[in-house]
């Protein structure tokens, strides 16, 4: 008999393309899928049992699979990218965190399969803007304070880090990515390049590379995760389109 | 006949359990594969011409591929983990760049695979480090002047970002990570989780979950990366051993 378990398998950002061997076997072996059905409805059929809930429950979907691996069942928590990067892993690990014993809970096996994150689909797409350091900051103020996100973006343009923004938009939250371009357009110089990547790796996909001046909040969605450049980034006009590559030396070094 | 062309492939940092159905085509439709030696080695034996090198030599490396291009060949250049962290991709681009034309070089298609990154594989194994604001910092001062690093590295530390090292030591720089500790040091907590992560998903994998105060920078190798927690990085004891993880909720905010 084989003990329960919760395996948290990220699907990366697109179709099957970069989908792991390690996170689709997973998949497979798994006997309940728990996660957002958008996630949940690009996981081939099979007789995996689902429980497909809304996005913005990720406590309650944490809870319902560390309780039914108590049970015994091998459960697979599904997310998009990677499960480690703004996503369900670490809902998982709060949902462990915050019992005191005595629901079985606490005893459950955890194991995260990671995946590609937007952050790198897009930056493949676009060339090689993460080719130097980076930071990678959510913008949704639902779990922190706007100050924190406001002075985070100051120290990182500060630091001249490359800048991931994640979740830079939702119905919810309208304005922020605006002001966050404020913030760093305040520091950073106006030519420097955005990357706008949309569903990357979807059907749909869009990828806009702009300037810090040019940048449209518009232009991005909740499907949207946008990089902007450092200092040292740098736009070449290419064969099928322009592409931005940070390059690895950095000032005078060397 | 089909025109010659670039793809930047990542390997992740394992065993084929990590590398995308993407990055595995792409291996097998190329003609010549160009890169680090024991990178190729990791490639299925195929009728491929093998085009292995040092590991100093990025720039030769992606030179070669870009003349094997422009000369018609279906060229993969070959990296660890993702080419576009801290590896090939950069390089191949600043190749590009250094050309003024005449060469060919600017005309070769480029696209890159992205694969998963040292710093998601080490995050996965030891929980979820990666769930809230994080940066990435290169320690190696072959690229960069070393007051950059430590400025940087003071900077994250104030925002409060988990920060994951890459290149934290090597033969030629055996004092940095010790020197980004003390840096550390000086500004977040003794108790802050550290998780160093050696060869992760490989057969000599290790991975270690100290603090900063106990941290010792000699349990760091070539293969290793480190990741420093923020000042919300928790730890916990499980059945298998401590996991640490970010909750994704900071300070008083939501």
């Amino acid at each position: 008999m084989s003990a329960g378990r919760v395996v948290v398998v990220g699907l990366g950002p697109g179709g099957s393309d970069w989908l792991t061997p390690e996170s689709a076997r997973e998949l497979a072996e798994a006997e309940d899928l728990v996660g957002y059905g958008p996630y949940l409805d690009r996981v081939p059929a099979g007789p995996q049992v689902r429980h497909a809930s809304d996005n913005r429950v990720e406590l309650d979907r944490a809870r319902l699979a560390l309780d039914l691996a108590a049970g015994g069942r091998r459960v697979a928590v599904v997310s998009g990218g990677d499960p480690g990067v703004f996503a369900m892993a670490a809902a998982v690990y709060e949902a462990l965190d915050a019992e005191a014993g005595g629901t079985g809970r606490r005893d459950v096996e955890v194991r995260v399969c990671p995946g590609i994150t937007a952050m790198q689909a897009a930056a493949a797409r676009a060339g090689a803007p993460l080719g130097h350091d980076f930071c990678a900051i959510s913008l949704s103020d639902n779990l922190k304070p706007w100050d924190v996100v406001l002075r985070r973006l100051r120290l990182a343009a500060e630091a001249d880090f490359v800048i991931a923004l994640y979740n830079p938009v939702s119905r919810a939250r309208p304005w922020q990515l605006g002001a966050a371009f404020d913030a760093l357009r305040a520091v950073r110089d106006p030519a420097t390049p955005v990357i706008l990547g949309r569903a990357i790796g979807r059907p749909d996909e869009r990828l806009t590379v702009t300037t810090l001046a040019a940048a449209d909040p518009a232009a991005a969605d909740m499907s949207t995760v946008v990089i902007v450049g450092s200092s040292h980034t740098r736009t070449l006009a290419g064969p099928g389109g322009a592409r931005v590559y940070t390059p690895r030396r950095y000032g005078t070094g060397g």
